[in-house]
C-alpha cells in the first residue's frame, strides 16, 4: 500500500523546501510538488507542517540486564515509544560481560530485540581484551553489520576499559573500518569520589553528582581523543553533558581531528538542581552517569551543536522503575543509573532548539538523524527524506503542543525527567518502513515489525 | 540538447553514489544508473571518474579598475579560464568608490560582466555610509538579487569601513536578510607599519608580509565576528590566511555563533618564502593581501577546512601583469595586490587536500561548491547534483595529471602563483548551464554565455 | 619620631616571616625578630597580626571634573578613606579636554592634589592626538614623573581614541619608557546600542548592562592587545570585568605578550542583578562602566588573579551621590558613571579572596599592592616591606570584622556598593609615610601630607 | 672567613640593584652599597657583572642505577659541573623499585649523595601502592625533609605508576603538605608505538621521538591535572617538552588551578633534526624522553616562561657515555634515556632567554633558581640574595663567551648537546655555602661538601 504525504515542507539536512512525498512498500518512491496520489494510497495531509527523516536515537539501552533485573522498556515498548515520538530507528548496545563472546552476547541482544516494533541496530561494547576479542570484533563487521564498538572508560571493577584495550580496540576497529565510541569518565576517580562520600556518610542520590564532576569527564574525554589521535582512528563521544568535556572535542576538531560528539535531550535541558530534592525517590529517578550538569553547562551543549562540534542527539534511554532505584536508597552508588526520554527526545530538543532560535529546521534533522546516519553509515537509507531511502518519515506539527507525562507517555518505568513541561512542536503522524505506525495520537505499532538495520563497515572514500 | 553522463560516481556533499547524469536544457534531468540516453543525447563516458557539482568561487574580480589601470582578467577570460579549471560559478564584488552610488557602482558591473562565459553573481561592497547608502542596500537586495555585502577593515584613505560603519552595514543587512562579509585586517596598523617600512628604506616586496603580520589580520576578524554577535548578525571573513583569525572564528562558533571562513588556494598551498626571492619580480607577482604566509598557517587551514571550522575556498582571482606590478618598483604599497588561481583552484585542493587525505571527496565538494552556495543562497541550484539543479557539473580524472603554468593557461596576466606543480586530479569535462564547454582539455567556453545569476534574501527558515 | 611594629608576621609577595618592623622618617629602617625599639618610638603590637606593604589602588578618580559637576571625593576625602582602609599610595588620572594641552591638564590635577593626606601619582590620558601632544607626553616622562598614559576606548564623541591614536600613543609610550593602559570597552557599539535602548524607550538604569555587553569590552581588549603585539609594547588593561575580556589577555600572555589586568573591588564581588532592583536610585547608584556581570565572571576574575593571568586590584574610585546620579533619571546614558571602594578594596578582597582559600596572604600583597608597584616602577619603595622602603605599613588582623556602610565610612557620596557585607579581616593600624594614620578605628589623616611619588621611565633592564 | 662581592648588580626575582654583598660562614650576612670588607675578606671585583642567587635544579639523576649500569656522572662530579656553570643546588630523585621499601632506597640514595660538592636534596618517586608506602610518604615528610613525591605515567612493565596509584599517592601528598609531580607521557600508547616500530624493522634512534609524539606527552599531563584538580592538590609537571602539553597546564591555571611546569634546558633549544643524523651514536646520544620536538614547540616553551605558564628550568641530567648508549644499537626501545647540561643551563638559558629580550635578568633569576626555590619550600634560604640567605652566589658576566664542548667540560659522559654552541653570559664566580668554588675558569669544587637540604612540609599560609 502507498501512502502520500501531501503539503508539507520537507527538511532534510541540507534544505528545506514544498513537496509531497509519496512511499510505497517501504521506500520513498517520490518526491516532488503535486504528486498523484495512487488510488489505494493513503493520504496524510501535512499542510502547514513540516517532513522529515524519522528520528534516530544512536543511544539507547532497551531490555538491559542489570543487577539481576532488567530494564523496565524490553525492544517492543522503547522502540514503541520512540515511533509516539517521531524516532523511527535506535541503536542499542550489545554489552558483554567480561570474559564473554562477543558474539555469544550479540545472539543474546538479537534475540531480544526481535520484538522490536521499530528498527534497530548495535553498538558492540569491548569490556575485556584477548585475542578472541580481536577474532569477533572482525566477524562482527564482516558478517553481522556492525561497524562501531563502544569502550566505558568507567565501571571500575566491572565493564572499564583500561588503556591498553582502548589502544588495542580502537587500533582493531581502524583495521575493521568501525568507529570506536566511548563513554568518557575516569573511573578511577568515579570510584575514589564514591569511597570518600559513602565513607563520609554522604550516601544519599545528592553524592551522584559529586562523584562524577565535570573535570571526571572531560579527562576521559580528552584522553579517548588522544589516543584516537595517536592512532589515527575516528571517534565518537557518547553523552557528552558538560562544557569542559566539548571543549576537548572542540580543541581535537580544531586540530583536524576527526571526532564526533553526542549529547543528550536530557543534559540539553535538565539541570542538577535535580539532585537537591527532598523527595529523595524524585532525586533517585535521576540518577544517571554522567549526571545532569549545572546550568551553564546546558549552554555549551547548544552551543555545541549549533557549532558543529556536537553532531547527534541522543537519549541513553534506560528506564528503572522506582522499586528498581530504590535498590540504592542507603548507598548511592547501588541506585542504577539511567533515565528514559526516547519518546520525547524530538519534542524537547525543537522545543528548546528550534523554537529558542538555536537551530533551523534543517540542522534540527542533522542533529537528530542525518548526522548519525552518516556517522554510522546508514545514510541515505536513514537520515534523508528522498527517493530509494527507507520510508522512515515524521510529519512534524510547528504549532501543536503537548505537556509531557508519565502518565500519558508510551514507555514504561512510570516516570519521565521532563515531566509537566509543555512543548510546541510535536509529531502528527510517524510513518516507519512504509506504514503509519503513530497518527493523530494513536499509536500503532507492531510488535516483531522492527528490522535489524546492517550497517557496513567504512570505506575510505565514505570515511568523513 | 541533452547530455548523458555516463557510468562515474556522482559525489554531492552528503554522499557519493555510482550513478548517471542527464541533463537537458539547463537542467539537470534525471540522475541514475543505467539512465537511457535520448538518441540526440551527447554522451560522456565518467567510467572511474567523479561526477561533482561545478566549483564556485565565491572570490574574485574580474576586470577590476584599479590606480587608472584594469586587471588582466575581464569577465569573459577569467570566466573562461574558471570553466578550464572546473569552476562554474563565480562571486564577484561590486566596489564603489566613496561617495558613488550603490546602484551606479553596481550596474557598472553588470554591464562588465555582460562578457561572461560562465555564470556570475556579486557581492556589494559598503565603502562608505550615508542614508543613500542604507536606502540602496535595500534596493539591491529587493530588486538586483543581492544578498551579500563587502567590507573592507583595510586600505586606510580609500574604501576603509570604520566601526561606524561596519555597525550601521551589518545592522542594515541583518534587517535585509543579507549576510555581511569581511576583508579583515586593521588598515590603521598596515598603514603605519607601511610608513615604518618606507622610513627604514625596506621598499622591496619583502617589506609587504611585514606591514601586514598575523596579529593584523586576526584583529580585525576578532573585532568583525564581536560586531556581528553583538548584532546578532552571521558574519563570512574572506581570506582567511592565519592561525590567528581561524582561532578568532573557531572560538566564535564554539560559543554558537554563526561565523563563516574561507581560505584562498594559494594561501592554503604557497608560503611566505617567495617573498625572499632575489627575483624581485617574482616577488612582486605573490604580492596579495593577506600576504602569504608561514608555513605552520597552511596546516592550520587544513585543519580549519577539516574541523567545519573554514567553510569556502576560494582564489581573490584579480591578476595583474609585470608592468601593471612594476609601478610598485621603488614602494612597496604601491604593487596593485593581487594573484591568480581561478583556473586552477580545484585541482590544486583536490590534490593537496583529497590525495592527501585530509578530506574526503565529499568534504571537497563541501568546501569547493556546496558550502559556498548555501551560504550565499543559491543551493540546490548551484553545489549539487541532482534533478532540478543547474546543469552545471564537472567530470573529475582523480588519476589524471597536469602540470600547471602560466604559459599554458587560459587566465591572462602572464603568471601563475602555482607554476611547475604537477597535480593528479583534474577536470576532463566542464558542463556548464547544459553546455559542454571544457572536454579533454578543449576550451569551448562562448563570451555572453554567463548570466547573472539572482540570488534570494534569507528567510528566516534558510539562515543556518 | 620611629614607630616598632612588634610581634607580627611580615607578609611580603614572596614569603610571610615572623619580625618586628621598625620606621623612622618616612622609611622602613629595620626588620627582623626582637628589634630594640629607641625609646622614644611608638610601639604597635601586632601580635597575632599581619604586617603588609600599604596597599596602593592604582585606578581612583578623585576630584573628577564631570558634566558641570565633579565627583563627591576630593583628593583630601579620598585618600583619607583609603588611609582607613589600608591603602596608602593611589594612581588617580589626568584626563585633559580634547584640544587641551596635557601639561595643563597635568598642571590642573597636581594642583587638586595637593590637599591629599595619602600619597599619589598619575596616568595621564591621552583623549587626542598631534604633535604636540607627542612632545608633551616627553615632557611628562622626563619632568614629571609621569610613566603611564590611559586610553580610552569607549565614551564616542567625547574622549574615545581612535585607532590612529592608539597606534601612535601606544609607540610613543614605547620610545619613552612609558607603559600604556586603556578602559577596553567599543565605543561604536556602546554608541550604537545605548541609541537603540533610548530608542525602544527603555531608558532606565537596568538597560546600562544591556548597552555594554561582555562581548563590546573582550572585542576592545582584544584590539588594545593586538595593537601592542604588533608594536611590541606592554600594555595594561584597566578594569577587566568580564570572562571574554580576561581570555584575550590570557591568550595574549600564553602566546609571551607582555600585558597586565586589573580587576575592580567591585567587579569580583558584586554581580548584575543590582540593576534590576526596583529601587531605581539604588541600580543608578551602582552604573559605572564596565558595568557588573553575572555571576560566572566574577569566578574567572578570581581565576585571573589566582592564575596569574590578572595582576591588580582596583576600585575606580568615583563617587557621586544620589542627586548627580538623578541627572539621568530619564536617560540612563546620563547617569554619571561611578562607584566608590578605596575605602573598602582590602578588607573585601581579604575576605572573599584569603578567607574563601583563593589567595594565600602573600599573593594578597601581590594583587593589592606589590605587582602594581612593579608594574608602575615605584617598587621597592613601595609595595615592600623591607630596609629602605617607604614607611607604609597596613596591620592586618585576620579575625578583626566590620560591617561595610555608607553610614560609618569616611569616603563622601553617602552610597557604598559593599553595603551590610560582614568582612573577616581588617586593618588595625595603617603607617603610612611614617606617621601612624589609622589606629583602631581612629582615623588621623592630615590634609595636604600626601606627596606626590614620581615614577621614572622603565629601563631596559627593568621591563618586566 | 668572608667574602665581599664588590661592585655588582644584584639581581634577584623581584628587581635588580647595586649592592655590595658580604657572604660569612654559609650565610649572606650584608647586601648594601659600599659595604665595608672585613680585613680577612677575600673580595670579588663584580664590577658590570651581575650577581645572583645560585642556580637550582630541580630535575637531576646523579649516579643512577639503570639497566646493570650506572649513569656516569656520580653525585660528585655532577654537582661540581654544576657549580662550574653557577647552579649551587640539585634536586635529585629516590627511585624505589617496585616493591621496594621507600625509606631503604631513600636511605641509598642519601648514602650515594655523601660525596656531592654542591647542595643536594631529593623528590622521591612512588613506582608501586601498598599500605607501607602511605605510612612511608609520611615518614619522610616528617622525619627526612622531603616535600615531594615523583610519579612516572610511562615505562610500562616498569616504574610506571596507573591511575589508581597517582590519585592514592597525590592524596596522601596532599595530606602531608608535599607537592606531586609528574613525568607526563601515556606509557601504554608509548608501549605500542614502540612495539608497532619495531614490527615493522624500524629500529633505530630515529623511531625514538615516533614513539613518543606530542598528543602523548600532553594526554598524560592532562590527566594528572584533570587528577590534582579533583583531588585539590597542587601539581608539578617535570620536563614539559612541547605546545599541547602546556596548552593542558595553561588551560588549568586559567582556570585557577596550581600547576606548576618545568622545562628542560635541552628542549628549550635543541630541536628533532637531531634524531635524523646518519652518524646513529649522536642520535642515540640525544635520546631522552621526552624527546626533542620540532621547532615551533621551543617558541612555546619560551612563551610559557615569559608568561608565568612555566615556572623553572631543569636538565634532567641523566648522563650515559657511548658505550652504554650503544644497548640500544639494535633496538632505539634499549638506549639507555638521558643526556647531561647540568653544567650549560644557565648559560645556555641566558643566551638564548636574556640575550634575546625574552627574558630580563630579574625573570632568569625566577626560572633558575627564585621559583624553584618557592615551589619547594627552600626559599628564601635559597632562591634569594639576601641578609640571611645561604651564601649561595653566582657573579655573571653578561659579556663573557663560552664556547661549550664535551672536551673542555667538567661532566662526564663525553658528549654534550650543545656542543659547539657559544654563549654569552657566563658565570665568573660561584659561590656555594659561603665558599668560592668557581672563579674565572678555576673549579675547586671539594668532594663531600655538598648537604643535604631538608625541605619542610608546606603549611596552608606557605602554599601558593
Ligand atoms: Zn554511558
Ligand atoms: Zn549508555
Ligand atoms: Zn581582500
Ligand atoms: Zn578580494
Ligand atoms: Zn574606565
Ligand atoms: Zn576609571
Ligand atoms: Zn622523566
Ligand atoms: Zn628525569
Amino acid at each position: 500500500m502507498s501512502i502520500l504525504i501531501r503539503g508539507g515542507t520537507v527538511v532534510n539536512a541540507d534544505r528545506a523546501f514544498k513537496a509531497d512525498v509519496l512511499c510505497f512498500g517501504d521506500k520513498v518512491v517520490a518526491v516532488g510538488e503535486n504528486l498523484d496520489a495512487p488510488s489505494s494510497a493513503r493520504v496524510i495531509d501535512a499542510g502547514g507542517q513540516y517532513v522529515m527523516p524519522g528520528g534516530i536515537d544512536p543511544h539507547t539501552h532497551m531490555n538491559l540486564p542489570f543487577m539481576g533485573t532488567v530494564t523496565a522498556d524490553d525492544f517492543y515498548t522503547g522502540t514503541a515509544a520512540g515511533l509516539a515520538g517521531g524516532t523511527t530507528t535506535i541503536i542499542d548496545f550489545v554489552i558483554p560481560n567480561p570474559r564473554q563472546s562477543l558474539i555469544e552476547a550479540y545472539q543474546q541482544w538479537r534475540g531480544w530485540a526481535k520484538k522490536a516494533a521499530g528498527d534497530y541496530t548495535f553498538h558492540v561494547a569491548i569490556t575485556w581484551w584477548d585475542e578472541t576479542v580481536h577474532r569477533d570484533m572482525g566477524v562482527l563487521v564482516r558478517d553481522h553489520g556492525v561497524n562501531s564498538f563502544k569502550h566505558f572508560m568507567a565501571y571500575k571493577n566491572a565493564i572499564m576499559a583500561d588503556d591498553e584495550t582502548l589502544v588495542k580496540s580502537f587500533r582493531r576497529a581502524l583495521e575493521l573500518g568501525a568507529i570506536p565510541t566511548v563513554h568518557a569518565e575516569n573511573g578511577e576517580l568515579v570510584y575514589q569520589l564514591q569511597q570518600d562520600l559513602i565513607k563520609r556518610g554522604l550516601t544519599g542520590p545528592s553524592s551522584h553528582p559529586l562523584s562524577r564532576p565535570p573535570a571526571v569527564e572531560a579527562e576521559a574525554a580528552n584522553r579517548a581523543i588522544a589516543i584516537a589521535g595517536v592512532l589515527n582512528t575516528p571517534v565518537y563521544i557518547v553523552h557528552v553533558s558538560c562544557a569542559e568535556s566539548l571543549e576537548a572535542i572542540t580543541r581535537a576538531r580544531a586540530n583536524g581531528q576527526r571526532v564526533y560528539g553526542e549529547a543528550l535531550a536530557g543534559h540539553l535541558i535538565i539541570d542538577d538542581s535535580v539532585y537537591q530534592s527532598e523527595d529523595l525517590e524524585f532525586a533517585a529517578a535521576h540518577v544517571m552517569s554522567p549526571p545532569f550538569r549545572g546550568k551553564h553547562h546546558q549552554d555549551a551543549l547548544w552551543h555545541g551543536l549549533r557549532g558543529g562540534n556536537l553532531h547527534t542527539t541522543a537519549t541513553d534511554h534506560c528506564t528503572f522503575c522506582a522499586e528498581q532505584k530504590a535498590a540504592g536508597r542507603d548507598d548511592f552508588t547501588k541506585i542504577p543509573n539511567g533515565c528514559g526520554g526516547v519518546e520525547d527526545r524530538m519534542a524537547v530538543i525543537w522545543d528548546k532548539g528550534v523554537n529558542a532560535g538555536l537551530l533551523t529546521p534543517s540542522e534540527f534533522v542533522k542533529v537528530t538523524s542525518a548526522n548519525a546516519a552518516q556517522i554510522f553509515n546508514i545514510y541515505p537509507r536513514k537520515g534523508l527524506v528522498a527517493v530509494g531511502s527507507d520510508a522512515d518519515v515524521v510529519v512534524w506539527d510547528p504549532e501543536g503542543t503537548r505537556t509531557i507525562s508519565a502518565k500519558t507517555q508510551h514507555a514504561k518505568g512510570g516516570f519521565n525527567v521532563f515531566e509537566g513541561r509543555t512543548v510546541r512542536g510535536i509529531p502528527t503522524t510517524t510513518v516507519a518502513a512504509g506504514k503509519v505506525v503513530w497518527h493523530n495520537g494513536e499509536l500503532t505499532a507492531v510488535e516483531g515489525a522492527g528490522r535489524h538495520i546492517d550497517r557496513p563497515a567504512f570505506s575510505a572514500v565514505s570515511a568523513r
